[in-house]
């Protein structure tokens, strides 16, 4: 039988010496478990004696627990009664609970679900998903830059029908709006990825499971119906046997149709309003789930990465040991020989890089066009412009792999734009964590039934009654294409004038 | 003699079986109406046992309630000193009343106007007009782009005259400036169309009825004076009987001149602030005038529309029934067999369509450039991108049919403006709306003295005596032309370039 | 021996049967005058039996009263003692007198001087000043298309020596700045359009007096220097009488140079700012000095002016009786048979009547670009715009006469950039006026002070030692040459693919 | 031994006939030194009596004083209780001090550098370093024109190195970024110009000392390392005596590698909020540290030169004596005869003195592109449009010279992006000086650290290794582009049409 603890006792415990922490009710002696914590032990000893469940739960995929502890690690439980009460502050009592449940359906676009999950959602969550890099410029390009492009409706053509469908590489979806590699999603709301898929699932979407995603994939995917399609994102990491098993461990999921390899970020950009919410509580032992996987992590200790940097924030965490020596010439060969899986890759940001791309087609089967939601390199164009650059440059791309672009998209006039610019689909991030943290995998399913009815109401409205129908001659875009890239050439203009000039 | 009931009494039916309600101090018996009401039961239900005229009356054409019941459902009367007595929010009546009436000469400009009616009129007739799609980008532009182009006064030119005077399709009119077919009018007083009719024959202004104008139209051109102008405004319903029995309507009605077909509003836009206006008071029955014609709507069971959508607001339920199968092939004829009167179509948004539309002359005399006040598909072009599409690609348009404009009208300049770009007059909606809203029909004529003021006052600085003296010469609209539509081929340029670039 | 009258006794003469007033201490009877009020009968009614010296001095010249009523009009004297005690508010004490003088040297540049200005004059005169058409569109364009244009300084350059003197028309002046026809200067200040001529006195600057000043020509240059330089401006009236015989007046006055002839403003503007005024304390009576020469305005009943309109603020009321009748072909003849002083063209705003006047040449020696400080049509282009549009289409002009220009100018860089695109000088309206406002004459000596230290630093700056010097190489004016009138053939580009296109 | 005196005794010698102050807790008489104060009497006699160490320090070189007058001027020491005691603002103990220091670590980019010094520092000198010329337009656009720059990131590179070492015309530095010439360093730390080199010898970056510095050349590189680079800026001075004393002086420093001859404010700008500042607290005796080498200021009274204006701000003040006469011809010869130092030009704004420039070399070897941080000359172009000037017009500078630029760089991708453009280096100033306010010498280490490592994630997310490979294709400057100066000729359109347009 258990042994049952007072909670006095496992105060006591609050060293490196000897370190219990009470997780779901269960107590835990985890004094040899510290220096193998892939978050550091910095993160344990702080938690040291405590009941550590609120802040080990949103970040660490249900079972690891099990799968990295030994049978003789679990000492017992925790008299319930010795426990603290856990007191709310009245500002979270009155903001979250006296209100009640938000009506979804009252919510009438992603602002105000964006608007929402910023109320129920921890301080730590908000910054980590509404970061982006220093002065948020690209962040803000993403979306405004929708806005200037203006809409050519046509009348007198019969809307009565209205067909969303299409496929992305072969695999047919209902929506041409998929949901981005997004980390963290349980930081959100415990439904975490797999609400997300769930939301997928009724709405005929598109998902590509992040790497650092707060579930393992195994669980993410395991209520998928048939024909549910889901990507996975790799990021590699500097111990390539690491990236080596998780592409192994793909092969295993069928409902895992491609891998999507992140390029837009090979080092962590800034971003400050993430940085600082490592100040807010303590300082969290964030892991992705996928790398949890006990095999690897136990062996974790690579000679050629330093110690992780004093005060992260989490985008900066989950970089940690991720490579940045990836190379055209490498990395795709390495994984020919790891998967079988087409290759989308994703962080394009010039018609040249775009251009390369397509020339590794059949390997290369899709792009994404992406600025990492402004989260990587600030002043970075938006996919608009590297649509319109490789329009101007190279168009050839578009008829050798499928463009896909993500990053801004707010409206279903946003989706059609992209579409009509030649993007086979967009992908939405922050819209899908903050429709999780407004109200679980319903929240995501209403932020997926919103834009797919705004995208429908501007196809009719432009006369058109299939994807594959919208193109160039819907749109105006010469507020934009001023200011695409015109090439370097354009600058270099010497002049004979500048002699007779200077004598001025 | 009528039997009276205390309203005690009245207030026990107040179920689907026994549904009673009071109009107008009568009590009605409207049991068996509830499922014939085109609204929907549930409205009717929500007022079941109560004084319902407040919420009745502003959206129903007086004398249709005598057509739609028959005799034995009226009841008798109700004891007025038995009904409660009707009180007021202080704010209400501090705002409304306590003011004193608005000093119609003291309103300056169409911004005041809107201001004072915005304290006026309900939430919901605010939330109504004011709306627009998505985030009102095309409701600002249509505004903003007429203050981006500049005028060119001419100077030393007799100006001591002015004559505002011009014809739309043949019809002589005193004034350029038209009323757009606006709906719901007595949402804002219950002067509603006629009251605008009133404005217009001071003014010498055409008025284009609407479909869904909150009197019948029998009842707005009731007191018309010899020469007034008038057209009507056609949504085919999807039951074209419907739409055919209006036609045949208006051919009794000679003051009116046009049929005016809605092209633009196949299926509703989103309109945000409308929609949320829904929960604001009871949902109210929101009906069309026009289309509670007793022979029809009794009729109405349409298999093919499904049942309407929970929560509309007023838009919403305004399009219900409209049909979205429109084509050029199919409509134009259908209407050639069931009216005579000239055809003006409304919600041209593409030179293209421009075009197209002048193909169809005569039979169709004038087009107007619209994007329904930016209440359609948000990101829409202003009607004077139209302008300058169709002068760029095919001039011709304008010596085929006449071309009309309206949206974001808000000062004479503007008026004049549209003139130079070729437009033979403009149409305004909301600013006739807000006028009825400041002060009935007064405040409608408030409306068209100041834009009739201006209107003269920009002419005579430009040096013009005639509206069709105005030219391109008198206006600069560069900031403009280079936000205008330059053609799908502008983007495609495939370079050379691309491939040596991507060696970079 | 003058009679004494008690107050009391004053305010029983209050109607159109017996009306007095009280003015600068003297009693008049002034029955028989109000039919002749050249301001109306109302005006003088409401101060009917009071004492009207507040209202009216600041809107009369000095000694009008004198030339208007007979001697037997004047009663006597009021007894001081019986007179009410003139309170202020304690706002309008404590704004205006707690603070003491402010301290002109403190006061750094031009927006200062009209913050100061406006916390000292009244509402109704800060209204005049303040007000532009419309929206104030082409006010604030005024100003910040100087902004638009970047300078270009060159460096190694001595820049040890500076002059700002030039010349207009052939009489030379110290600064490249002058004083625009301003009207009602003592709205602002006692010392009126003579403060201000002493002022440019000061600073040799040239000084346009208004056909509506405040004070007669004759009082405004009473004490001007030898070489103090003066224009007068003329708005034609419809009697022309009266116009040709303030002709005849401006003979004797050597001081003047020049007439400058008012084109911009044949209907006044729709300035709102000043029409709300109107209702700040009484209507004042508003005549400008100039018209009330006794010998025409004693018969000024025009049979061919209808009767001024109800409520005008001051802006309208100058305007009453002004003609807008005025062309090319008959009122330069008309002027020649009046003056041989030389024309100045006031008001130009397209390069096409730039052109027009360089034809009249030499009758015409100058012409002022202007909008009227936006307060005549708003969006009228700012005289930046014309500038370049002459520069554009015909350069000959500047070549065949003087170019000035008015509007905006708050900085000494915005008179360099002036000159470096072709003007010979730029013109200050209400700068002066707020300096007045600030401090009397000495407060436009501080706004001279400012722009010509501003302008000097500007040139030292760009390597300049004189005006001449100041060229388009020392301006880069891309961001305003964009927008910039390109022509109407611009706009008519018939397109062969229209026909293609509408099939899409 | 000295004597001790008591404060109030110190207080009765405050007269020009007998003048003592104390500083640092000795008395000293000045009677006979006040005439001959560099800052004139006034300063002096306001101090007169009291203990002036407070206003004395953070403008005086340490030393000055013993050089500066005789040792029988020395009388004793002040008795430290007679002292009143110093007391602080309750405001100015509580931000200062009660927040405890600030922890650097905490700062996250450069604007919350200015934030924390803006608390810190006097409003004096946050008016200094803050203030720019007129409207601060320039130094506006300095700073925003590079958030107008996007970025093209290459992907699929590998970038675990990154390099940011390069070289100064010769001398090897370890950042492309570089201290510029920046004013009184003490009055925002006592650190000072020698604080500010401690950080550059952390970083490995150069310094170029302004001849304004508040402390003495020898002072600032006394703890120099070897290897550190500096360089001198010249402001030439009416008497040449003084400036060739300089040069003379600095050829005993062997750290110092260049003269940097300051060209774009012969004359101050119009620095409104100095000037403002003026008034805050006394007016202190301003003089830059490097001119009271007693040998020269001891014959201080330059005929040519009249006396100092009243009020000056800070900036006016170190301008007096700095000669406007500069020309190509004649200072560069002088400069050859003085020193074997290779000569920098700071100050340039255009391509024609670009293009000059780089006729002079070798004795000119770089030119600095600076509009002097926006306070010399308001609406001047900022450094990136003269360096896209020079692409344009004259390319081959940069083959020639060297370039560097400063203004408004505030963060990593800025500095990315003027080497982009061709830029070999960058300069900060007030980043630099707002650093030492907020923290002394690790403040400015701070703000080296956080534009290092921007620079660095720049450089490694666009894919590039070392700054010489950053070029022209990893920049898209259209949005500045089209604003950069096009040639007089473009202005320059003479049409045909204006004769038949006006016809118009």
């Amino acid at each position: 039988m258990s042994k049952v603890f007072d909670y006095a006792e496992v105060g006591k415990h609050n060293t490196a010496d000897s370190c219990w922490v009470v997780l779901y009710g269960k107590v835990y002696d985890v004094t040899d478990f510290i220096a193998e914590h892939p978050g550091g032990s910095k993160v344990i000893l702080q938690l040291a004696g405590t009941d550590a469940t609120e802040e080990y739960d949103p970040i660490h995929p249900p079972g690891i627990l099990e799968e990295s502890l030994k049978p003789e690690q679990h000492l017992g439980t925790v008299d319930p009664d010795t426990l603290p009460s856990t007191e709310k502050s009245p500002a979270e009592m009155g903001a979250a609970e006296d209100d009640g449940p938000v009506d979804l359906d009252s919510i009438l676009n992603i602002d105000e679900i964006e608007e929402v999950a910023t109320k129920n959602i921890s301080k730590k969550a908000w910054a980590y998903y509404y970061s982006a890099g220093d002065d948020l410029t690209s962040k803000k390009l993403n979306n405004t830059v929708y806005r200037q492009i203006l809409l050519r409706p046509r009348v007198f053509v019969d809307c009565t029908r209205c067909d969303t469908s299409t496929s992305f590489i072969g695999n047919k979806v209902k929506l041409p709006i998929y949901v981005s590699p997004a980390a963290m999603a349980r930081l959100a709301h415990p439904d975490g990825e797999w609400g997300i898929a769930q939301a997928c699932e009724q709405y005929g979407a598109m998902q590509v499971i992040s790497q650092n995603a707060s579930m393992t994939p195994e669980q993410i995917v395991a209520d998928a119906k048939g024909g549910q399609v889901f990507g996975w994102q790799l990021y590699v990491q500097n111990e390539r046997a690491k990236s080596e098993a998780m592409l192994a461990r793909m092969k295993k999921l069928p409902a895992i149709k491609f891998i999507c390899l992140t390029l837009d970020a090979p080092v962590p950009g800034k971003r400050e309003d993430d940085e600082r919410s490592k100040n807010v509580g303590a300082n969290l032992p964030v892991r992705a789930a996928v790398q949890e996987d006990a095999s690897v992590s136990k062996t974790s200790t690579d000679a050629k990465t330093p110690s992780p940097p004093k005060n992260m924030g989490v985008g900066q965490s989950l970089f940690w040991g991720t490579a940045a020596d990836l190379t055209w010439k490498t990395t795709l060969p390495w994984l020919a020989q790891h998967t079988d899986l087409p290759i989308v890759l994703k962080g394009i940001q010039t018609h040249e890089d775009a251009y390369l791309a397509s020339l590794h087609a059949p390997q290369v089967k899709a792009i994404i066009l992406s600025n990492h939601g402004g989260r990587a390199l600030d002043t970075a164009p938006p996919a608009v412009h590297t649509l319109l650059e490789i329009r101007k440059y190279c168009p050839e791309v578009f008829d050798r792999i499928e463009v896909w672009v993500d990053g801004g998209i707010k409206r279903g006039t946003d989706v059609v734009k992209a579409l009509c610019l030649g993007a086979k689909g967009v992908g939405i991030g922050r819209a899908a964590l903050f429709g999780l943290g407004a109200g679980g995998k319903e929240g995501v399913a209403r932020v997926l039934e919103i834009l797919k009815a705004e995208t429908e109401t501007c196809m009719r409205l432009l006369g058109v009654e299939r994807v594959d129908q919208l193109g160039l001659h819907h749109i105006n875009t010469r507020a934009v294409e001023r200011d695409v890239y015109d090439g370097p050439a354009a600058l270099e203009r010497p002049s004979l004038t500048s002699r007779l000039m200077a004598k001025l």
